[in-house]
């Protein structure tokens, strides 16, 4: 039987999965295993599979099948329909982006990030300048030819490129919520803490047991070993598809959390991309709905849980199993109070749960103006010292810890920051509805029962893949709009708790209405 | 400017050679990395690799410009005359064989292979045999197209998949010299060892001794570990591609040469690949002169160097360094002695270097009748059985020992077991050759000075790529046509030496004017 051209599409989405998936693997392999003189091969490969999706998606053969799947839409099922509506947006976008455009914007970034990486272990942020000024203004045509195809504003349009579902209005809105709160939070944290500060952890753990414990910690998460790796990179990320996930983290022998952490953020993503629906798997439908979902998965599992009393109550015992450490500094209370330290620094990666938000939206702050031509590069330095001072009463000592941190500028990656906080919302609004479905939330992840966890976030979240929007399965999933308040809730609650060791579930005022108020 | 077709060409053969690359490196990752339950989408990503090379190869497009290429082939210099030539037989090969004849062969190989792994546990011929038959029916489909589009034989035409410039009437001829003398020669072999029995090794080497080991001999041998990597797999072999080459082996601590004689075999393939001409790293001229010279490489490093006296006193202080060994029996007289020994078994994969060719021309036999319908499927295991016995006066025991020990037939490699046969030859008669050519050859390998060894070897063999016909590099680099002759005198002088000790340059009558006299 002649196959319909909604068929045939998929088998066009199949055989893009393919080479999308084997990019992937080839770029973990660049990351974890590639020798050091082979960049140079390795980037041809990935050009040339990279290529090879943008020719499929805007042949004239996928157009012609989606306009005539189009016009048999009612012999499709709803997650057809969905499916349907991915390949569109899939094409749309790569359509609007011609050949000639990516290739310019490839060479000039990647000229850029070398460019960014001299200047930042010089100093000198003369030397970067031009060529961010070369990538603002490609990037700006990229934006312009998305936001007509898309028919969204050209920021919105760049915003959609990661987390699709939000506009700049929703993340202004997020943000200046946030914001009126968020300072004084951070300060009261920080003197709260100065009054009880934790005992430091001292000596160091060697990478081999950190590493056992990892694995430990991800088995108990049910992470399947047949179906992914854990290897250790000089940053962490994820990478690969469904049904073969590598995870990476990175360990340091001074800091014995620092690459459990890691690992955690990263299995929240895997354990996103391993929940999705098989039966979709090959499919644009079957992906997961967006860098602002992943991120919220990453933050789920590493802050709200991994940074909780409940989960170290669990994972004190394998501590003393792997690490083989006794004393008051590895007790469940210690522990807890350390992994929630709060304090001002002028770097993103180091920043903690609370002034993290801060950093994004400075960023988002930033990228904004020189997007729209109100903030010239060459001003970008000072721009960024004033704000910083502002935001955090901190002025960094040199632009490489200031504007010059960050790659993802260099790479043309404007819309990408708001991302992160966006995770940060969607973490605690997801908490808060889980813990209010499951009678026994803290006692479960106190036993090292993750299982609830999973099965909740598989139904609401990984088990819906890209079948609804991002705010649509958000509105789903918890039953209301995205907003900051739960995110409020949830660090009131945690940084502001009067006395160290007081439940974790103690009501507290709502920070939303307080908010409100000033 | 425009480009010349020939130059559309180059860029066309690019991006083949980026995909071929690509698919190699997830070959290497399938056996090296890959979580067990990823099998199912690693073969999704191969195959649509696969589909889209051979949909580069048979495209309308590319024939056009071979054509318009040819018809201007006065502006071309002669490399790229070469080239042209490859990439009108590579073109010719794929348009030859039909998508649909290629989807059915895999299906069926992918089956076979299944039935086989099944049979070899069982014993049980019977479970694979009808398997087997469709294989060979469509091996029979394929290489009927082949001959007609190559001016070839059929099994010819096979043959020129794995080893292109030899043929089945080259190798009889080969067999037939070879043929004659072995049985004797192994005879004769082993009864001299059994006068002076080699002491055995004992004890266990840790993988992480041996790992370290083969990692400073790579080192030594000038493989670049910046474009390369050793690794451990279940059985050894080299994937990747020029400037990033991956090696595997397989370390077992009861056997302590395993792992490195792996290791040496697999880098001889890896030097020939890494010392391709860089200029043609990407475009098909570029490309090893095929199997068989391949394997000559692997020998020349593992069998005719790696085995020989001189090579063992260099290795020996590292024995002692990385293994801690002392005693006897890891004298360089010793262990040379341990790793000449000849023995009759039934498994190939554990032949010794005298034996391996009888396990070749029994397979090359068998393969042929059974491909022309002589020999019915059948009837393979008894025509095994007495074939062996015939040649080696041995009988396998069950049909896992005899005809169900290889994969190669489960999956349609017909015409590539000769490779190997050919690669000892052509071993045997560079070896002769950069001997003559180099004063202090004994003395340099026992000093580790490989430097001369490569540098011959990159000129007269990797260096040319696939430039010219591997017949003619062969003639070109020794000043004669490929013959039994040299491997026969290097078989006798060294298997046959009466005195142990005696130097394995002694003079040695020429087996080869023996051998016409029998």
């Amino acid at each position: 039987m002649a196959q319909s051209p909604y068929q045939q599409l998929e088998q066009e989405f199949r055989r893009l999965h393919a080479f999308r998936g084997a990019a992937s693997l080839l770029r973990w392999d660049a990351a974890v295993m590639m020798p050091r003189g082979s960049a140079d091969i390795r980037g041809e490969q990935l050009a040339a599979l990279d290529s090879e999706c943008h020719a499929l998606l805007t042949s004239p053969k996928v157009s012609r099948l989606i306009e005539r799947a189009q016009a048999n839409q009612a012999q499709l099922e709803d997650w057809q329909l969905a499916n349907l509506r991915e390949m569109r947006r899939e094409r749309d976008r790569a359509i609007a982006t011609p050949l000639s455009l990516v290739t310019r914007l490839a060479r000039a970034t990647s000229m850029a990030e070398v460019r960014w990486l001299e200047a930042r272990q010089e100093n000198n942020f003369a030397l970067f300048a031009p060529h961010l000024e070369e990538v603002v203004a490609l990037t700006r045509d990229k934006a312009q030819v998305l936001s007509k195809a898309l028919d969204l504003a050209p920021y919105d349009a760049l915003i959609d490129g990661f987390s699709p579902g939000f506009l700049s209005a929703d993340i202004d809105q997020l943000f200046r919520v946030m914001g009126r709160r968020l300072p004084n939070l951070i300060r009261e944290a920080i003197e709260l803490q100065a009054q009880r500060p934790a005992l430091p952890l001292t000596g160091k753990v060697s990478v081999s047991k950190q590493r056992a414990l990892a694995h430990e910690v991800m088995r108990a998460l049910g992470f399947p070993f047949d179906r992914g790796r854990l290897d250790e990179a000089s940053h962490a990320f994820t990478e690969g598809v469904w049904g073969d996930v590598r995870v990476t983290t990175r360990f340091d022998i001074n800091e014995p959390f620092t690459g459990l952490m890691g690992a955690l953020h990263e299995v929240g993503q895997a354990m996103y991309d391993l929940g999705l629906p098989a039966a979709w798997r090959d499919q644009p439908v079957g992906r997961d709905r967006g860098m602002a979902l992943e991120e919220s998965q990453s933050l789920l599992l590493e802050m709200l849980i991994g940074r909780s009393r409940p989960f170290l109550a669990w994972l004190r015992p394998l501590l003393e199993k792997h690490f083989g450490c006794t004393g008051p500094q590895w007790e469940v209370e210690n522990l807890y109070q350390t992994l929630i330290h709060v304090r001002r620094s002028a770097i993103r990666a180091d920043a903690d749960e609370l002034t993290y938000p801060v950093h994004i939206m400075l960023r988002y702050e930033l990228e904004k103006q020189i997007f729209d031509g109100t903030l010239p590069v060459r001003d970008l330095p000072e721009a960024w010292r004033t704000a910083f001072d502002r935001r955090l009463g901190l002025r960094p000592a040199t632009d490489t810890e200031g504007c010059l941190q960050d790659v993802h500028w260099a790479v043309g990656s404007f819309g990408y920051f708001p991302s992160y906080a966006l995770g940060s919302f969607i973490a605690a609004q997801l908490y808060e509805s889980l813990r209010a479905d499951s009678e026994h939330f803290d006692a479960e992840i106190a036993a090292g029962h993750f299982g609830g966890l999973f099965e909740w976030l598989r139904q609401n979240v990984h088990g819906r893949g890209a079948s609804v929007g991002a705010q649509e399965l958000i509105r789903a999933a918890t039953g209301k709009t995205l907003s900051a308040a739960p995110w409020l809730r949830y660090v009131e609650a945690k940084y502001l708790e009067q006395h160290a060791g007081d439940a974790v579930t103690a009501a507290a005022p709502d920070p939303a209405a307080a908010a409100a108020a000033t």
